[in-house]
């Protein structure tokens, strides 16, 4: 058994509970879930014990009613049982046309964090889901400083992303082992501060932003090319998408955020840095979840030969990560069996948009996924 | 030194000759070559010795005038000093509007093989690469049946690949090593036939059908999706193109070749079966070398949602076989020291759309492409 | 009132049923008919009084049953009042999957024709619509050669279009009018032998081949280009899908028949020839009804400039030929009342691919809608 | 013969002159001039007799330096003769990496403006094109304010195009005719201030905005839509490039001026409002002029069914605006002739993005085309 609670309950937190308790009602298949149901730990053993949003139109709705705002088919009955709590708001929300309320803003950061904690212990959780609105943040790096800000309730330094962290490391240690996933591009496994504070805690973090998409599709599609020795003369990557992450997405910083761990694959991949356009474009409400995506790369061949490949999608966006995130759950769980406090940057490299720890850069996925398959102690497929 | 003998002076061949003494003129990098110059043979270590062909039009002129006919830029100088000789011709061009001549017009099959294995004889041929036009073929698989072909001259039943292949095993028997690439999709590397005479003749055997263009970005595109269990519903990959190859390939009997050594990659990487329509699909002149794909990818993502892909890309043709055979001839002449007779799977599984031998399928290029390092003696570059 | 009869229950025949149906139980809008409901015949007017097929899983059973093997939505229970009947055959379906009979089957094709006009008259009918499976035919373009293979029973020689059109020579006749529509590749309206035939007879036809898709998009875009004087270099269009009717077009001849209406507009828009491909490609069933286009288009702009244009789409295919249908038939009836025997351009230009009569050729779309509107006695939107 | 005055001696300008002289010396055909030569005044009697920039790096050069920046090819020798002149600055390079000076910088505004109507008198100018770098602007529509703002030398609210369209109106009325073509977004045709000027100075403008690349295809795209009453849901379009006016659309004032006039053809075209981004969208330098579109639009057909359309394109974006400003300075001439003192908007209808007077929006290109060939004396094409 895994005992997950979700941090956000937006899209893609919904579309993770309803796989997950459909494929546990039999109605529904393991695709989209790179691995299957081939862990020890079945997808059936997942179980969903707690979620958090600060949007007011969801604290105290059950998830069932929550989650049918997403899905126009049969939500299963099960998701009756959960009630959507109140979180740590810290600014999320602001700029967005959501009314919000976090549990600080009625007490100080430290008495939120002690209450989440609390509930937390209440609910057994092993698994942190973090898949909150992109936020505007600065990493730390520093142990210290981060201790600090969250004791002077420096409210303008942290991020929510930040102080559910911090929470998780207070609860691992309490509890003996716990995994926060961070689904989102704020900088945690790659945040020397949260990686220091997790081994002393007994806590796993797996982060930073879920490789769906674009990106993921880029660094093969990259890595086929240096393969071949093309030389890459540019690389567009226009995204554009009518859900709510991109609405927020349209606020300068936040998208300075995804910009940033959606670039950093060119150089990590081709060793060398090449003129791009990589970022979230826009947002337009009519597409949806369903985002539009178009890719422009031209390179060098032999001879001195111009090529240029176009690659335009069409994708689902939210079940393209709520897929990744029934896997993570489970090697999250195997990951505290091993004690590998800290982070595992052979699950990041496969599943991670910005890979953990800062140190390590991105490779192709293909390769990567062999890898952590080994780590998962399953036969690789092709190597 | 690698002494290479190219058989089919078209745009491949052509291309070949020009990159490689550009590259000796220091008039071009290495770019479309994917080892670069990694290996210890060097790009300037190769020297053409011999080209063949059954155009009556490029038979008895010399290099220099025969690959101008398909590079606008500056050709170099040096490659006056090679004749184009008359080959065998076995109905190669069929049906196209060229004239053709082979050395069988006027003497028998073995005569003609044995003309061609003493000149080889005479050129220190180590490498000899078939990028003739593509054929109608039946591969043979027994290889009591291809000797008797060629004793009874059963020119109905043999094509010019089988036939040089022949002379290559005589050739590489005699002077004790020598290696023959096969481009094209005539099944040779994956004739069982074949390769016990090779393995009895010194012979190593690269093939079949050189993997450029749509065919191996589709295998590492699949590949993706595979490792995140997304379920391909179909697959249409359309190639139009404006060379002779693509018009050769508007023949029925020629099309079916490289459709079966195009669309093998689908069950091999993905493990089950998917309707496909993957094929040369058409001839339009203009076009010219730079041919234009177009493909459609629909699969089942998390909960059921149906995403799309549509990759295009302009992409010129000849350029990228020329740059792997940079390598291949590279290859093939650490094979010869290595005395790895028959064939070797390592390199014809990233070079090549159906790698040989038979009962070997495809996996995915990027990570063929770290186990041809290994084989090379290259350190890996993300395992 | 509209009095409408279908040949060819497929595909096109059942969504043009279905959204009729619901558009007059105001369940749907007018989207997809271009004249909406601007015209002082309703569309509400329309009433389906007869449906002829040929398929034996189809004769017999009522439209409501046929219709919903189309659709997965909620189907009008009036369909439920017609009875798809048995047609005329004439090899229409030779080489499907499809069991068939017709009425020559056990009578001569005189009589079959006799009986099917008789049915009309029990029916009423204004107009009748064929949408037939797309056939290889012959044109004749001479009425007696045209009447004595009717009185000849040659089955060889004629197609059921043909014949059905012949069927509404001799209906309108007796009955002083009526329409046929020719949906569907068949020269009918570019037939002088039918066209004599109609003026005689107080039948007006529209055809030939209802114009969707890829085809008229193409037309404008090239009317686009060549109003710039740019120079078309070659024209790439692609299509694939996975109803029955590419099922169809995957046989030689029926595409050729395709072939010739598709690519007619090159030289009638631009003025001059250009090396293209376009045809149907080819069939892969898991798409279904919602075809993939795939179009490159290469041109030379001032000072020697080489642009491209690659224009994707996922298109469904019966529903954009329903909604025209939804037009032609209330026009028909107009030209009924105004009693133009034989065939009416201004319709064709904008409706159909390959405008009747013969010696009128394509037009950009975006003029021809004007001309249509005027003729149709309604006001211009642009001119 | 039409004397014409360059103002910006940019890629547009430059790719103009070099065609041009090209075609006078038989060098070039006539491609991408949308009236070729059918009109009375012929390409062979434009003659450029003036050339103005504030880029320290142009100014005091002759033209022939100045272009071949930006084209490879062989340069009309006959460009030595014209040198690029000084003109107003008004802070149209701001924030970009130039260095810039204006007559203005040291004299005052009417100083300026004189000196250049002295200039244009003994260049004996008939048109003057305005193709400068886009700017950050806000329109008059009052003629008095505009007088007043020149007279006090208010720099902050005056653009160059503003002022140098004055300075045409003064020169115009000094001479008794002249045409300022405005091929950029600074609002002008759509002005009243600048066309009551206009009116009493026998000047003519045309603009606003050539009409080149995605948007007057959307324009066609979208008629072609509406005509057959399908329902838009949503329109993208991306565009990136790599020429400095890219570079100048990356800041968010002039930006703004294009989005404003690139999108405003949905609404004139559809008749409703679409969520849409329509916007130059990045630049990235090794894309050079040949800009990359990606554009995706998505749509309502009958029974509801939902269609998608992509369209990519790789356009050189400088020629295509050229190849109008070739017919727009000889239809110029004959608006003079004609003494059609104002704007035209059947010219701008046609060869514009943002078509003046501001009470005329867009129609359908295909369509305007026709009627631009009306008014210039020419027989339509299909009409
Ligand atoms: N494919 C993908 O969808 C994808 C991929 C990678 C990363 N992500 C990240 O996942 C996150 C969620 O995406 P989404 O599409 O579900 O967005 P969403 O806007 O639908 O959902 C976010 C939810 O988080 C809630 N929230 C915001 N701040 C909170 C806080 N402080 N505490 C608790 N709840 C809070 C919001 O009210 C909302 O319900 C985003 O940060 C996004 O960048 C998504
Ligand atoms: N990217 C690629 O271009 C690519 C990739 C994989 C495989 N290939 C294969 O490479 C081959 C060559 O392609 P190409 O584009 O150079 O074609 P091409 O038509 O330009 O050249 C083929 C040449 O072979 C000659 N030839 C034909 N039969 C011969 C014979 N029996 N003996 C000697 N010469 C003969 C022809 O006269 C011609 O000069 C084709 O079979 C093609 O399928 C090409
Ligand atoms: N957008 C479009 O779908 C489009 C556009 C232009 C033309 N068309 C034409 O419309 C026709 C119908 O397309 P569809 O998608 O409905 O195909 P379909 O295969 O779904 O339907 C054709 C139907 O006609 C029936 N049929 C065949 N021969 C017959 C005969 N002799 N008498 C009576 N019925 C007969 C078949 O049994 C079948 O039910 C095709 O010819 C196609 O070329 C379609
Ligand atoms: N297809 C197209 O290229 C296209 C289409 C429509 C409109 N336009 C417009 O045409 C204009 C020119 O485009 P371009 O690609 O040639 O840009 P560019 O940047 O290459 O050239 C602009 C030139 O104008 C000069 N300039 C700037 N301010 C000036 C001033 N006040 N006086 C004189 N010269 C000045 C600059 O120094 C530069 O040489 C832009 O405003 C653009 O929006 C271009
Ligand atoms: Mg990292
Ligand atoms: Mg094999
Ligand atoms: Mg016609
Ligand atoms: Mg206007």
């Amino acid at each position: 058994m895994v005992r997950v609670v979700i941090l956000g309950q937006g899209y893609v937190g919904s579309v993770f509970a309803i796989g997950v308790e459909r494929i546990k009602n039999g109605e529904l298949g393991y695709y989209g879930i790179p691995l299957a149901n081939e862990l020890p730990i079945k997808v059936e053993n997942i179980k969903i014990v707690g979620s958090y949003d600060v949007d007011t139109d969801k604290i105290g709705k059950n998830l069932y009613e929550v989650v049918k705002r997403y899905d126009g088919n049969k939500i299963p009955e099960s998701l009756k049982n959960i009630v959507v709590r109140k979180g740590i708001h810290l600014k999320s929300l602001r700029n967005l046309p959501i009314r919000a309320e976090g549990l600080e803003d009625d007490r100080s950061l430290t008495e939120a964090i002690d209450k989440i904690v609390e509930e937390w212990k209440k609910m057994k959780a092993d698994v942190i889901i973090n898949v909150c609105t992109t936020e505007a943040f600065r990493p730390f790096n520093n142990k210290e400083e981060l201790i600090k800000a969250i004791e002077n309730d420096d409210r303008e330094r942290l991020t929510a992303t930040q102080a559910y962290t911090y929470a998780a490391s207070l609860y691992a240690k309490d509890v003996g082992g716990a995994v926060f996933i961070n689904a989102i591009p704020t900088l945690i496994a790659n945040d020397n501060a949260f990686l220091e504070l997790a081994k002393e805690s007994n806590l796993i973090i797996f982060g930073d932003d879920g490789a769906t998409g674009a990106t993921p599709l880029t660094a093969d599609v990259l890595a086929h090319l240096a393969q071949r020795n093309r030389y890459v003369r540019s690389i567009v990557q226009f995204n554009i998408g009518g859900n709510t992450d991109f609405l927020a997405l349209t606020h300068k910083e936040r998208n300075r955020s995804k910009e940033y761990t959606k670039s950093s694959i060119v150089k990590d991949i081709l060793g060398y840095e090449v003129p791009h356009y990589i970022k979230p474009t826009g947002y337009l409400e009519p597409l949806g979840d369903r985002k539009f995506i178009s890719m422009h790369i031209e390179y060098v061949s032999f001879n001195g030969a111009l090529d240029e490949l176009v690659i335009n999608g069409r994708i689902n966006d939210s079940p393209a990560l709520a897929g990744l995130l029934v896997d993570l759950v489970r090697l999250g769980k195997i990951a505290i069996e091993r004690e590998e406090w800290g982070t595992v940057y052979e699950v990041n490299a496969f599943y991670m948009k910005n890979p953990g720890p800062a140190e390590k850069g991105n490779i192709p996925r293909i390769i990567a996924y062999e890898k952590m398959r080994q780590w998962a102690g399953l036969k690789t497929k092709w190597l």
